[in-house]
């Protein structure tokens, strides 16, 4: 991987990665897709990063269809695809990390504490071998994409961070391959995470000012379900990831709720002027 | 610096960084030297880096001679020197860090907590920013030259890493910026880490195989002057600093010694075979 890199910026091309688990779907795409009309030459990483995932979390049960990923990938364009095995990222003596504080103690990062420093840590040795030009990334994960811009300005890394739209499936569940551990019923509840954070705008739109009635409507349309448990609905700043009392100027409503075995997440940001 | 630095690598010359926090004495020009002749073009970067002190440590007693240190850097004829202030490289919002962990729990990391983390993380930035082909390093830091060698390898790097012996006063007491802190009876205290360093090397030559029976060899010639704090005396493996019991193979000894104002360390590298 580094000494085709090294050759496609010897050429003076620009490279983009895009650093997936792979089981791609939609979401995924939309940035292998947006990587190829903007950088001239584009790698996909797909690679299960054991280090972000806590110990009673889903990493043996991660979905995975290589073939299928490969073919998509191929279709689509893209230049490469590297696929390391845990044995190259973290040989038996690896024991150095890469920690954004402050931003990831805040919500994902509350609940899941492995899961920021195992993706910043993953990243970085993705951005030191790949040595990108940009490096795309899904704003479902907006936290995720945060704390890996603060990552690369600490850090005074030159790689330009892309954050491209979260892909919904047609009733309005975000794109995310842990959406196929949803049984029928649950993809109804499933369901209720965009169907609150509209009705969240909505409200924002019509003058509610208070993050916790904005909070408590959003649990109550998610509850309403009966199979879903809230991790955390958040209405909070979208940088600091702080908590508002007063919804004003930018905002970021975000949830996590876990549906059966799966744990979703979802979040859309406002502007309240 | 980045300019400059990019601009050196799209001429196809090499680039040698030599990190250091100034004060520099004739072990820094040592490694400038070395980087002058094995590099196209040399860096040096004085930086008194807040993150590798502790809270009771010297910051804002370490000695700075600007002016002096820019002469003779002129006059070894380096080609660049990079001077940020703690304002370019900790903004107030600055919150990521690179650690190593395990060998940094052990001799300097177990007393000065803050050090290594603040080492790693300060050069990972400079490596970002300069982008070497090699770094220089000198060996009385033993334990940051092996820790940032695990940080490149961890983390993917490409950055060659040169250690370089220890560079001696007359008396053998190891050039340090902060030897400027003693006084003249503190002087013939200093001078004993080397003595005993000696000592230690002579026994094992003669025979003596038990790591203990060095320890405490070492802690007799340095204590007997009255003066000196034992902080650490390290009989171990030179790669995990796991202490040992019996001396076989590589084995490395360290000491890190309060001696007035200044701490001090020595070290050296045997093989017993």
């Amino acid at each position: 991987m580094k000494t085709w890199s090294q050759q496609t910026r010897e050429e003076g091309k620009t490279l983009g990665l895009v650093p997936t688990m792979g089981y791609l779907h939609e979401g995924h795409l939309s940035l292998a897709h947006k990587s190829l009309s903007t950088c001239d030459r584009t790698v996909v990483s797909i690679f299960v990063n054991p280090k972000q995932f806590g110990p009673n979390e889903d990493l043996d049960t991660y979905p995975r269809d290589l073939e299928s990923d490969r073919l998509e990938l191929e279709r689509l364009g893209v230049d490469a695809l590297f696929l390391p095995t845990s044995e190259d990222m973290y040989p038996e003596e690896f024991q150095t990390y890469v920690h954004v504080e402050e931003i990831t103690d805040k919500l994902c990062g509350e609940s899941r504490r492995e899961l920021f420093r195992g993706v910043t840590t993953l990243v970085l040795k993705l951005f030191h071998i790949v040595k990108p030009y940009s490096a795309f990334f899904g704003e479902k994960d907006r936290q995720q994409l945060e704390v890996i811009r603060k990552m690369v300005d600490d850090l005074n890394l030159d790689i330009q961070i892309v954050g491209l739209p979260i892909v919904r499936e047609p009733d309005g569940l975000a794109m995310s391959s842990r959406n196929q551990y949803l049984g029928n019923t649950e993809r109804k509840t499933a369901k209720s995470l965009n169907e609150a954070l509209q009705k969240a705008q909505q409200l924002i739109a019509q003058g509610e000012s208070s993050a916790e009635t904005i909070r408590s409507r959003i649990r109550t349309i998610i509850e309403r379900e009966g199979q879903a448990q809230v991790d955390y609905i958040s209405v909070c700043d979208p940088k600091r990831f702080e908590e508002l009392e007063e919804i004003q100027g930018k905002t970021m409503i975000a949830l996590a709720v876990h549906v059966g075995k799966a744990r979703l997440i979802d979040n859309c940001l406002i502007e309240r002027i």
